[in-house]
């Protein structure tokens, strides 16, 4: 478990694929959830947290509670992302996520494309009922 | 072209499979985006506009600007949801739609499971300019 | 459960939506595997036999061996797919299954666009080793 | 455009996420399709080859001929498969590639999970008429 805090400026850098496009020639604009939740992914990995062993350890999972997503110009094909993930609001079962679609154009400036709203619940795996986050994680992203 | 009001009650159903879960089990969060979409491209066609004629006739494309979804509980592999369309804020180049997913128990009441507000625009397929929607498609949504 | 015998003309009707297509305008090679499943999932249930129950009651399910697909022409947007199922060899704990995916042309002849070639077996949920198919589901697929 | 040859042993390494998973807990078994096309991709961007730029600027895309896909075991959510691409035989319009999904074990010896033998057609992007790689492309592949 990681003494780390929480970085607000953590992002990662995603490449379009064939397979995120659709025949607007764009990716395609539910596949930026999956973009935002693969940062919010090794953001807790950078944490110093696992989801698969907090699942088979603890039982416990992350689903979206809800998402508020406003596209404001569409990526392409082999456009690299850097999408970004900031913690907001933590209570002691849920975390806000503000996220953000990023591209890092080579000749000017960079250009927001997707922001994204995110609030997340911490829930048993079996149940899918609302539990505590482990303490020192809900720390780490108090901080 | 359809001389029918915009119908407020608008729904289809559809079937999860296998493709549509996550390893939690249920049906993975970005899907309902999907579910909605199909629902609007039916709802359309049901109002008498094929969006491959609109974008191969007239170059026009509905695009999403914004997408504000609430998870309420889960669907599970082999439910079959209804998706409702219902016609929000009518503009020049954009519509509302507040779209819900509830299923179907056969031995209890209906259950709502995720709600979406989403904001379509008309473009312009080349450029993604913004587009005046066809005149008489905004009189059946206004209606 | 069902005494009926296996259709060797067993098919479904599949709209393409948008969140099926690619940049190239076509439907995403990928995503007719998905097609092809919701397929066998429909000769299933046609057969009397769910799958969710018999993951729950028997911790059984059916997983793809291998794939053979061969791409001969693409569908589009709005398309309307035929999707059959035909059953080939069936062993003590896999099948093997003959499907097509058929563009019914409203001017012209019916045009074949995708042959898969799919081995499923039968395995423990929790294990993933393979398992006897349920006796009577052999019997009605065999015949 | 590149002078390299062809590299047998060309690898990337794919994070597998929630949205590749099922309700099986296992990796999707279409998905891996989309891990094998990553590494094409990556592959002939390696070799000095952009898609994008093979469509923008000679109309050229890459289609999927035929896909026959063997699977062996299931990678699961967190795990890290290394995806390989080997040239097999080059044609005039198409490569046949064979290729590998290998989970790097951190306790034992890598783990071979899914092979793929996926023929790859050059075709236009506007007519999906078959058409002659870059002969340079051509060139380096047969290396």
């Amino acid at each position: 478990m990681s003494e780390l805090s929480a970085n607000p400026q953590f992002g990662i850098d995603i490449r379009v694929y064939f397979e995120d496009t659709d025949f607007g020639g764009v990716v395609y604009y539910a596949n930026y959830l999956k973009f935002m939740e693969r940062a919010r992914t090794e953001y807790l990995r950078h944490l110093g947290y696992s989801q698969s062993q907090l699942f088979s350890e603890h039982r416990l999972m992350f689903v979206v509670r809800s998402a508020n997503l406003s596209y404001i110009a569409p990526a392409v094909f082999d456009d690299v992302l850097n999408v970004s993930v900031k913690v907001g609001q933590v209570r002691r079962a849920s975390v806000q996520f503000e996220q953000q679609c990023i591209r890092n154009n080579s000749n000017s400036d960079d250009e927001l494309l997707v922001t994204g709203n995110i609030v997340i619940a911490c829930v048993n795996a079996d149940s899918f009922k609302p539990c505590a986050m482990p303490g020192n994680l809900k720390s780490v992203l108090d901080s």
